[in-house]
C-alpha cells in the first residue's frame, strides 16, 4: 500500500487567521472559541458526542509546504526528531487536538482550547475518553524542563513569526 | 483541497494477526509487544523520542471496507454517531493508539499496550506530552456507565469475533 488517498470531512473555522497568533497547545489559551463545520452527509456522525467534555481532532496542516526529518520545536534552540517534536513539517501532515466540546448544532462542532489555523481541513473527530487517552507516571523527554516549575512558559502561550516548529 | 494523498511511513509488527484476538484498547493488555519498522529515511526522525515514555501511533485501518456514519461499538448494543465512538469504519479510516515505549533500535520503535493489527500501515508518531494531552475532569459520554466501578470491564480485554466496531 504505498498511496493512500483521503478527504476532508470539514473544515475548522477559528479566530486564528496567522500561524504566529496560535498558542503551541490550544489548552494553554482556553478561552478562545472555534468550530468545526462538517459536509452535511457527515452530520449525523456527530450523536452523542455531546456527552464527552473532549474531543481528539486529527487535521491537514495544509499550510506546510515542507518535510522535515529533524525540526527544532518552537520551546528550545535544539533540534529532535520529527516524532519527537509537535511540528506541522512532518511526513503526512497529520495535526492532532485535543479540544473541548462546548456543544453542536447540526453539522457544526463548538469547541474552545483551539490551536489551529482558520481554514484547516478536518480529517477526523474522535471522542477522548480517559480510560484509554489518558496516563499517569508519563515522561516527556525534552518538554520536562519546560515545565519543571509547574508553570507554563511563557513562550507556549505566545509565539513569535520566526519560530520554527509549532 | 478535495483529495489528500498520504504515504506510509512504515509498518507495525503485531502479534495480533486476526481481528478477534485484540483487545479495544492496548492498555488493557499491557504485557504484549509488537514494533513499527519505518522505512530507513525516516530512522533520523525518531531522535530524541526515547526521552518519552509514550508516543501517540496514527495509523491506517487497512482492514476496513467501509465508510459508516453511525455504528455500534463493542461495549454495548447502542449505536452512536462514528465521531462518538473508535470504530475503524469511519471517514478516512484513521486509527490513533497511545503506546508505552519500550526501546528504539535504528528505524524500529518498540513498544507495549499494543492494540494493532500486524501489517497495519503507519501514517505518524507523536511525542505523548501530558501536558497537552492528558486531561483531568473529563466526561465520556456512554462510556462512563461501563467503567462505573472502576473496574475493566471484561469486553475490554477480549472480544468475539462478531463485533462491531472494535
Amino acid at each position: 500500500m504505498e498511496q493512500i488517498i483521503m478527504q476532508p470531512i470539514g473544515i475548522i473555522h477559528s479566530p486564528y487567521k496567522h500561524n504566529k497568533d496560535i498558542p503551541i497547545q490550544g489548552v494553554f489559551k482556553p478561552d478562545v472559541e472555534a468550530w468545526i463545520e462538517l459536509k452535511d452527509k457527515y452530520a449525523g456522525g456527530l450523536k452523542d458526542l455531546d456527552g464527552f467534555s473532549h474531543a481528539i481532532i486529527l487535521y491537514y496542516f495544509h499550510k506546510s509546504q515542507r518535510e522535515e526529518i529533524e525540526g527544532q520545536p518552537f520551546l528550545e534552540q535544539n533540534k529532535h526528531g520529527i516524532f519527537a517534536i509537535r511540528s506541522p513539517h512532518r511526513p503526512n501532515h497529520i495535526g492532532l487536538s485535543i479540544v473541548k466540546i462546548k456543544k453542536i448544532e447540526a453539522n457544526r462542532l463548538y469547541f474552545t482550547e483551539v490551536d489551529v489555523l482558520d481554514q484547516t481541513p478536518v480529517l477526523d473527530i474522535k471522542p477522548y475518553v480517559r480510560y484509554f487517552d489518558s496516563r499517569d507516571n508519563v515522561k516527556c523527554g525534552w518538554v520536562d524542563k519546560h515545565f519543571r516549575d509547574g508553570k507554563i512558559p511563557h513562550k507556549a502561550i505566545y509565539k513569535c513569526e520566526e519560530s520554527v516548529g509549532r
